[in-house]
């Protein structure tokens, strides 16, 4: 496959902007819909116009599903998959027994969301299956929860809002724990399209922000403060408002664990948008009974969507059901950046937002 | 009244700062503290020492408080009077009874708040009271409260945070109803000092802002575009939301009205940090009901600490009770703020923040 992607780049590279073929043939071609597709069903009719077929994913089971890519089955020949984690209840992640299933025919998977753990990109790898992300159509929104994660957090909004309803006024609020953003200090760690949406949005809060990446972006503007791995120490003892913005991997399973949360300023705030395996839940837990965080403020939980029940107890966290980029506005550019992968591939080769690990 | 602080401005300018002499006697000098003063305690010590007496407000009624204002009574002699809106639960609002019973020595009303519409400023003015208010103080906390509930009403993360803690995960949500703030248009209705930060939080959203004043703000940013008085309908026109930033005063009461809220956009959504009787809330309702407007974000009510019991049925707005400025910070930046106005007056013969009705 490199070397048909190679061979493609060099046709393109050597001029034939000018003819009006097309790089290779999309006869015949399939592309499959797996999962919810919501807002952009007409824009995919018409961007598959006359370069594939539109089949729907239909099964009920996993058995089903995979039987559909055997000889003769009712997947048989698809290309492209266009994915979205509501698939997942049916047929279950994509792992290595479907990437398996699949192998036969399809060569690219673009999934709908920031965050793919549900693919096994290195068996996709192995495999020679392409995996893209949406990267950039989600920022806006999952930054925009963490804003507002902060917020409730630090001036206890979603407690007071439940007191009214219950017909309290604020009667169970007090103000001395409550706390402008102005002049806190806000810590990204990880500093990718999201997070930087972040600081942007904290920014007119005169909010100090730091940030910690394995390694500095040349390209972050200059009111970020760069921490790298051997300084992360120094920034969280900075720290008022860490706010979690990696992606959910072996290696960041539980990187927010004990000892980091505990170097964090004493009434610090933790806000997630990533993924709720990333924070250690047990010490964070302990951490809001024992009072060194404040807050917190969260979008996601390690096994949602059950939630730790021991989390409600606590009135002054702000707890949401995953909703980081629930907009009819980015879920439709979701959908077209997901599918514009696929037709990208169809048409050129190569669709643009390929997963580091296929590097 | 006017004719003393004529003389001592003119003493000032005459060269005065050279002379170690304070501008009049603060000798016996007495400062009342009415109602909440909860974090500037100390600060409060060190401000009048060697220029006035603290005294507290302990009355228990009206009349006792009235009667401590005649000869003989504990608050004989009292000039300055630090006023918190939580006193009124005791004695009432600063009407014309309670002004006419403290004209014979209050010379200043220091409010600690923005609004200062439980106070008769009309009737102050006719009996030589000068009254301030602590804006700027208050501009941060509110339109960070403001900035919440945009994004909570738009979001609808109130009611997803609802179904969370229903053990309903995100059942009762529908991406289909939250919208980004991004591209969205933002129009504020009085561009004060809050409005302004409001505009200032929302722009890194690319939000489009327009602003309605009875006279364009000659220091409002270039990106703030002004509809006057002749153009108000066609701002309305334009507008996602409607942010109200206007004070109550007799001119404003039910200023949003049902034909404003009717010329709004399909769909818009009206934040209120201000005060509740300046909407119409039985128009609002309606719109409510009939989907005019698609949610609201409400830290106000016109009767508060009573919630019209109709709105707790809407379950896609964002209810606050009255949060605006009850942070820490800004209680603590607020209080020290009205009582410099105090010092000042004692000290200089005037201080910063006369409300507008004084001029």
């Amino acid at each position: 496959m490199q070397a048909r992607l190679a061979a493609i780049s060099r046709s393109f590279s050597a001029g034939s902007i000018t003819s009006t073929a097309r790089p290779y043939s999309t006869m015949g071609k399939r592309v499959m819909i797996c999962g919810d597709l919501v807002w952009a069903n007409e824009e995919a009719k018409q961007m598959f116009s006359g370069i594939a077929e539109i089949v729907r994913m239909d099964s009920p089971s996993r058995a089903d599903f995979l039987a559909g890519f055997k000889p003769g089955g009712k997947y048989e020949g698809v290309e492209g998959v266009y994915r979205h984690n509501v698939s997942a209840d049916r047929i279950g992640i994509f792992d290595k027994e479907i990437i398996n299933g699949i192998s036969g025919t399809v060569k690219w998977i673009a999934h709908n969301g920031a965050g793919y753990d549900q693919i096994d990109v290195h068996e996709c790898k192995a495999k020679g299956i392409y995996v893209s992300n949406t990267p950039g159509a989600v920022d806006d929104a999952t930054a925009t929860t963490g804003l507002y994660l902060m917020i409730s957090a630090l001036r206890k909004y979603a407690a007071a809002e439940r007191s009214l309803r219950a017909g309290n006024w604020k009667r169970s609020h007090k103000a001395g724990n409550a706390a402008d953003l102005e002049e806190k200090t806000l810590a990204i760690l990880g500093l990718g399209g999201i997070g930087l949406r972040m600081a942007e949005y904290a920014r007119p809060f005169r909010m100090r922000v730091l940030y910690h990446n394995r390694r500095m972006r040349e390209d972050a503007p200059e009111w970020c403060e760069y921490f790298g791995p051997e300084r992360l120490d120094e920034m969280l003892a900075q720290t008022d408002v860490l706010s979690v913005h990696v992606p959910l991997k072996k290696e960041t399973v539980g990187l927010v664990d004990e000892a980091m949360i505990r170097k964090l300023k004493k009434g610090a705030i933790i806000v997630n948008t990533a993924r709720g395996k990333v924070i250690d839940e047990a010490a964070m837990i302990r951490a809001l009974e024992d009072g060194h965080l404040s807050s917190v403020g969260l979008d996601v939980f390690p096994d949602e969507p059950e939630v730790n029940p021991r989390l409600l107890e606590f009135p002054n966290i702000t707890l949401l059901p995953h909703m980081g980029t629930e907009t009819r506005d980015s879920q439709k550019k979701m959908e077209i950046r997901a599918l514009s992968n696929i037709r990208d591939y169809f048409t050129k080769g190569k669709g643009q937002d390929i997963v580091p690990e296929m590097a």
